[in-house]
């Protein structure tokens, strides 16, 4: 019954009974995906995807975000946008289930609004994105851990149902159609970990967003699967994973009023979330130093102590390029302490190897601590002529769970990501636009600025 | 290594070094796939699909079999070809691995042949058909039997990777190019086998070619993916199944000089093939009835002797309409004594429902024996007067691999597919064209037929 229970529960949700924390998270996860979208738009995985399919297009009734005011089909929009939004892995974080949520769910939804010839208010705009979003989570909690140890992108093989979902919720189906639309969905599992560090990493989201746009577009016109898609002896949940929390998540979908939506968390910095700590205390001492008047040059040396994953994941100390620097915690190090912040201008090739950030790098020892926490660090800087030492300790780095990242942060990283591609003033107008996005009449709009 | 093999082994086949049995097989296979194909585009799981999706269709190239001269772009025309060839369970298979292998692939390179701006000979045409159906079964071997006994629909989760790999050899893509292509068509793993019984059955090797057909365009313009996507530890082999013998499977290709391509089976009668041997022997006892001068209402039993897997399978006696009689071994027997043929005529409703076909279908008795091949059976009917017994004992049912359907019976099956649709006259220039197809000049002129 969990296929259909999930269904009932989709179809009849509203805007109205939606939980503050839920439709807040529901709005940052929209506004950060939208700065995401536009900042991954000029990024190979995205551009190479949109020039390469660009024969195939349909009417074009849907934003290319990022692309100067391009469109596509709704289909394609969805896989291009879903690409660009998840291709800096600056998206945000279901935290336990490491599913990067609003990706497949957002593309397909926004890309599905504009093609349609009546308006979609901002209110049910987020009200499908909640459903979608939140029944992706749970089919994540319910193949957790094995689904992912065993290889599986996780974003992508629940995005496409989380899609299926939006889509299906935003059509009005009924909950038996939605049933048909999850199972067709769930039947397309894309992404295998192997394509990691790949462009076809992005390609997962993108095409997942596509998956469940299509499930929910046949369900909607009497295309049949199976409404026991998920828990069947042979449906997604058995053939994906050893294990089988489904009931229960499902179950808990009405009865203990939390949602999964209100944990996503939001990156500040664009590279491995292990390293935000580091970074986090880096850019206050940045800011520590200029108080002080103390200069980077005479720093003898910079001791973080970190969880011991921060070294086996982020264990890079001379990182060749941007890519390889977000496996870096030097780098990270380095970029806070020189430029108070951790952008995407700082994860560029000429950054990487500039000899000033070399030379600050290198100053960098990291050890790891069995009884720091993974959202903890400490930093010691000492300093050769004055000699001085500084500490910082960071409880809990922004952007974790018990130091969400606030409004304006979240507005100056998404004005960061789209000034360079929009122009600042653009920037600003899209941001206000996407604040406010639960008083718009007209979601399709959003075209306009994009 | 095996995926760069594979890669490099498709991109150097030719159609001259193709050996005499694959090149009939890949000629026959094709033929097939267009009967099925037209035969099966009126069904709804095509037509839903076809209208629902037309609002995204991008520029008409490519030929939308069946429908009176429709077309779509490619993706779409892979989509909804792949999905009509499958929909009446008519097509081909590899009986080691039950894979219907041709529709994926043909779904694929035909959508595509014809959305080039060049012509496209049967002989390339051919050798890419063969390298897709090759490559196709060689991984579903690799994974058989734990991949489909979990739940996977092998013919679409092996079918993404054999339309890669076929498409790319059309492109005539670099083996570094057509690894990526096969990684990303592997990374999209269509087909639950709960979708059995549903219209996304057929959906499955319909989405299977589109996910091969994009892979490749994306590679030939530099989309990356993983050259090492069917073996690494986190790869397609080991996520989804828990054999693996690709490394057996693919070092055979070059070196073993046989083709599974040329193991590649058509069925004669459009149902489930276990119920084939009894539907071969009636078709042959209604000829000699006639020959005798024998009449249908003086028979008092028909005792069938069947591998057990008949009775497991395909044990309604009583079946309602069409699809149930699909899994009727007495459905089977009756027709073929009444008709002399098992087509899809003879699965209409209203055939499983007439008084005749009753009464003749409840005179049939059949017995599970283990000494019964499973293209094997034994059958005895008896009159009442004259007090007459006739046996037939078939050894290999026609369509099986010692008793291949021949070309002749090929074309009967493709004419009676095809003339309820394109009428008689037209069935008969297409079926043609496609026997020549080796001496064609330009497979996109298939469409004119069409």
């Amino acid at each position: 019954m969990a296929t259909q229970k999930a269904a009932q529960w989709a179809a009849s949700l509203t805007y109205s009974s939606l939980p503050p924390d839920a439709l807040q998270a529901a709005i940052r996860s929209f506004y950060n995906w939208v700065g995401c979208t536009v900042g991954g738009s000029n990024h190979p995985a995205a551009s190479i995807a949109r020039n390469s399919l660009s024969r195939f297009f349909g009417s074009p009734t849907s934003t290319l975000l990022g692309t100067n005011g391009l469109q596509a089909d709704a289909q394609h929009a969805a896989l291009i946008n879903g690409i660009a939004s998840h291709v800096h892995d600056y998206d945000d974080t279901h935290l336990e289930t490491i599913i990067h949520p609003t990706g497949p769910v957002a593309a397909a939804l926004l890309s599905f609004a504009q093609s349609l010839d009546r308006p979609v208010s901002g209110q049910d705009f987020l009200a499908a994105l909640a459903a979608g979003i939140e029944l992706e989570c749970k089919a994540g909690l319910a193949v957790w851990p094995s689904h992912y140890d065993v290889g599986w992108h996780i974003t992508s093989t629940t995005g496409s149902i989380g899609a299926a979902v939006a889509v299906s919720r935003l059509l009005g189906l009924s909950p038996e159609k939605t049933a048909h639309a999850i199972g067709i969905a769930a039947t397309q599992v894309t992404g295998l970990r192997e394509m990691f560090g790949s462009h076809t990493k992005s390609f997962h989201p993108g095409r997942a967003a596509q998956n469940g746009l299509l499930a929910a577009i046949l369900a909607a016109d009497g295309y049949t699967s199976s409404l026991q898609a998920l828990e069947a002896k042979r449906g997604w949940v058995n053939v994906v994973s050893n294990d089988d929390k489904l009931t229960q998540e499902i179950d808990s979908l009405e009865s203990d009023g939390k949602w999964e939506l209100a944990k996503n968390a939001f990156k500040p910095f664009p590279c491995g979330i292990v390293i935000h700590p580091v970074i986090d205390g880096c850019v206050w001492l940045h800011g520590e130093l200029q108080r002080r008047g103390l200069r980077l040059q005479d720093i003898k040396s910079v001791h973080v102590t970190v969880h011991p994953l921060v070294l086996e994941l982020t264990g890079k100390t001379k990182p060749k390029d941007g890519l390889e620097a977000k496996f870096s915690v030097y780098h990270g190090g380095a970029i806070g302490l020189i430029h108070g912040k951790a952008t995407p201008a700082e994860y560029e090739d000429n950054v990487v190897t500039n000899p000033e950030t070399i030379e600050v790098r290198d100053k960098f020892v990291a050890i790891a601590a069995d009884n720091i926490r993974a959202d903890e660090c400490r930093i010691l800087v000492e300093f050769e002529a004055p000699e001085v030492k500084i500490e910082k300790h960071v409880h809990h780095a922004v952007g974790s769970i018990d130091a969400p990242m606030t409004d304006s942060q979240l507005t100056e990283k998404f004005i960061g990501q789209c000034s360079p591609i929009l122009g600042p003033q653009q920037a600003k107008i899209i941001s206000d636009w996407c604040w406010s996005l639960e008083t718009k009449d007209d979601v399709r709009q959003i075209g306009r600025f994009l």
